[in-house]
């Protein structure tokens, strides 16, 4: 399999053929004024600009300045990322591409650029989607990718404590490979698991398989090792402490400002012996909306309780059903959950939700699933063919929600109207709930203009930021903040607040070289 | 009611009668030298130093300078604190204590001591065991204590999200109280519930009434309001975000070094209408452990989940046995619990557990309740009779746990010998328990002499506080840092973050006048 420079996953993963048709038949729907599939261009022919730094003889044989290796670094996997990459647009590249072996490597690297005030960008998967590890800074410095996909080890398992120190530059596959011997597993499954790592999940403060309870990363986090430019920072293995702010808590969300996650010890479960599923039909959504609150608060605690919105279930689950679906899962390692989902499908008929359980519930929870999986692949072939095809998402609490979800999809419409003269499609989800709010994730797909597709999104992204920011969500989830949500990251995050993180920052990185941008402005 | 000034709660409440009678015959088995009773002292006669600041005139009705609010606001309630109270040792007292009536009045207060360089401590029911609010410091400034009491207010509830607006100052009874009529309740009572505030759980991450899940307020908090010098700090409500580091966790156990806390939006539940309870009796305390770590990482998430030693046991709930007590407790406003209590019964059985259930099993668990509700008051009754009776807690990974738990009884043993020439009872139990560790917390009783039992406690302290260091725990599992175990925390805490959060100090606090010396040395 080869990893695509330009776009999500694998090159023999790109939808093509008769999936290509179907998707295509689905976007025409939209009334697309132009629908002719551009290539993407040959990473050779992009003319990249030279690198302006090369590295000490010391560090040299950790460093590429492969062209497509840079080019494949340049950028994260968002729908404007994407773009820009079948334009050629690589303004912004990384002019060196290191991947330490070790941690020492680690540790060279950053004293090099903290020597030469070089950006140090740290590199998981790629797969940001809010410009985290773009390149893209306000001065014209010289950057370095530090790729950490050579430190991709579990390098030990307490069974006892179930508990393994793992390298942060492992992938979710192959960190689930090792585990599995043990019979233990993270279970730690964002959509982008295939394609992203440890590190970046706790960069990032991750939100994954979990809807209920664990859903962050987080929360499976016992104790980190981060390197930063001022010495390494080791945390005590701790199943819980009240001994001062969590040092963890302060480098959980960092997105590479503040050090370089290199390991750490999580949290691990037995394998779920025990599982139930159903779907439920809603013909009106503010009752869907509602029974899914009565489950976030009955403390049942369901490992899925993902409400797609009409749209939503008609275009990725191929349900046609008025208010909504809400698919359940109930699961365990240690008894039966069946009384769980009893009364959780109680809970819904109360709110007149229509149980299809079994094959046809699993069924529609499958075909979710699949195309869950797919989406990525999907939005690339898309966006080949110039239509919009981008997500977005926050939270808020539940007496915020009607007015939020109503603000921000009138938002999206009238956005989409106004950079495209035509309509497009909106669609929402939950990914999470919790006992006192949703977090909602929306889709908006519209037909673009080939050329212009990235400043027409830019602009429906900045309208549904806006309504969010000011309907009292939060500008992301599970997404981070990178160099795209900084706006209204901005506006969200307390001043005070602000004041500490920078002078924190400027703490453990004094030459402020770590993804100058991101969280705080470069000093 | 009248508080004490000297010891824990009420004046009224105090260990006097049969109930001293009963308590004294069981220390009797410590052998002591001398069980005379001492009298705290008349608190006029203690000649405390004169004021050495005057608040301006604007603020002047806000300050007190009275000696019994002076000396009342200088010590925590730990036996320390106590056995220091009753020996008329008030060395470091505020020279004032404020009590601002809003807001606003706190911010002037602030600017006062930022002004004049005068240390502002924080104060909430004044419950710390860590010397945490204790006006002790390396220089000889004057200090004001701000007393948050009059900030007692429920403020706002949203019934949708099942959330409070809530002031910092308010006590835990009357906190509850203004919550009963909508049905709702916070349900964190800590041991100090009667006699602490929402502000100092906050500030000190205080552990509360469940055993699993959500054990630390800091789970329970959706935003916080807190005043710093440097502006106002108030975060978004939100139930989740990925948005950067969360501003929470920096205010989350900062002791009143980075701000003080006026108000937070706390999560909120309905009360339970189920519940089950169960004692398991084990002949082996290694199987005792082993079953409540299967319990522990089973998922079922018991709400009480307390293992109690054979040494616990026999002197706190009157039950002789081997192995220990477990104590299980499932509840649920939504839904029976029986069948979880079943399956924790079973894993129980599995490790050779007998259960105790019904009213014999409540029994044991209500007699252990009540004891520990009266514990700080027969604490204090020992004190007074020079028994060194005092706590400690710590948390590990379950991997540790079994050389930790040896390691600090062998070095309380040692200690205790050395210091009183005689043997004293160290008793453990578990408070909560995680999938990968449990919190274990110590108690120590043994006869001390009458004018050195704090000299003796601090050397007992020590040796425990390095084998807990030493062997994988933390310094404390709810109990804050304070001043006292500073010397530990500073061994815990990795070096970067010490330097991050000096450094957020000095962004926040650019005079140091917020509780100087806690967390991280004073500017």
């Amino acid at each position: 399999m080869t990893r695509s420079w330009w776009g999500w996953g694998t090159v023999e993963e790109a939808v093509t053929g008769a999936e290509l048709e179907a998707l295509l038949g689905r976007v025409r729907m939209l009334a697309p004024r132009d629908l002719t599939g551009h290539e993407p261009p040959d990473v050779s022919a992009l003319g990249l600009l030279a690198p302006r730094v090369s590295a000490p003889t010391a560090l040299a044989d950790l460093c590429s300045a492969d062209p497509a290796d840079r080019a494949g670094h340049a950028h994260g996997k968002a729908f404007r990322d994407v773009v820009r990459n079948l334009h050629g647009d690589l303004r912004h590249v990384p002019d060196l591409v290191a991947r330490p072996r070790r941690e020492r490597d680690l540790v060279d690297l950053l004293d090099w650029c903290a020597r030469d005030g070089i950006a140090a960008i740290p590199y998981g998967g790629g797969s940001s989607v809010v410009g985290g590890i773009e390149p893209r800074f306000d001065d014209d410095r010289a950057a370095v990718t530090i790729d950490l996909g050579r430190l991709d080890r579990v390098l030990e398992i307490d069974p006892v404590s179930r508990a393994a120190r793992i390298q942060a530059g492992v992938f979710g596959p192959r960190l689930e490979d090792q585990l599995r011997p043990s019979g233990l597993t993270l279970r730690h499954f964002p959509q982008s698991f295939e394609f992203s790592t440890l590190g970046g999940w706790l960069a990032t403060r991750a939100g994954g398989h979990y809807a209920t309870l664990r859903t962050h990363i987080d929360d499976l986090v016992e104790s980190m090792r981060v390197v930063t430019p001022s010495g390494i920072n080791e945390s005590r293995r701790l199943p819980g402490s009240g001994a001062g702010p969590s040092p963890d808590r302060l480098f959980l969300g960092s997105e590479g400002a503040l050090g370089v996650i290199t390991e750490a010890w999580m949290r691990l479960q037995e394998r779920p012996r025990w599982r139930a599923t159903a779907s439920v039909h809603f013909a009106d959504h503010a009752a869907a909306v509602a029974a899914t609150r009565a489950v976030a608060q009955s403390g049942l605690h369901p490992a899925n309780c993902r409400l797609l919105d009409s749209a939503e279930a008609l275009v990725n689950a191929g349900v046609a059903v008025g208010g909504g679906v809400l698919i359940l899962g109930f699961e365990s390692a240690d008894h039966p959950v069946g009384t769980s989902l009893d009364r959780a499908e109680e809970l819904c008929r109360d709110h007149g939700g229509e149980i299809r359980a079994g094959a046809a519930g699993e069924s529609t929870g499958d075909t979710w699933r699949s195309s869950f999986l797919r989406m990525p692949y999907q939005r690339d072939a898309l966006a080949r063919h110039s239509v919009i095809a981008e997500t977005f998402e926050t939270a808020c609490t539940w007496d915020r929600y009607e007015d939020l979800h109503h603000a921000v999809t009138q938002a999206a419409r009238v956005a989409v109207r106004k950079v495209t003269g035509q309509d497009g499609v909106v669609t929402c989800r939950f990914t999470h709930v919790y006992p006192d709010g949703p977090a909602p994730y929306f889709g908006v797909y519209a037909p673009g203009r080939w050329g212009s597709t990235v400043a027409q999104w830019d602009e429906i992204k900045a309208a549904v930021s806006e309504a969010i920011t000011g309907n009292g969500g939060t500008i992301t989830h599970h997404h981070a903040v990178g160099r795209d949500h900084r706006p209204w990251y901005d506006i969200q995050r307390p001043d005070p607040f602000a004041a500490a993180l920078t002078a924190a920052k400027a703490a453990l990185d004094p030459a402020g070289i770590l993804n100058p941008g991101v969280l705080v402005p470069a000093p």
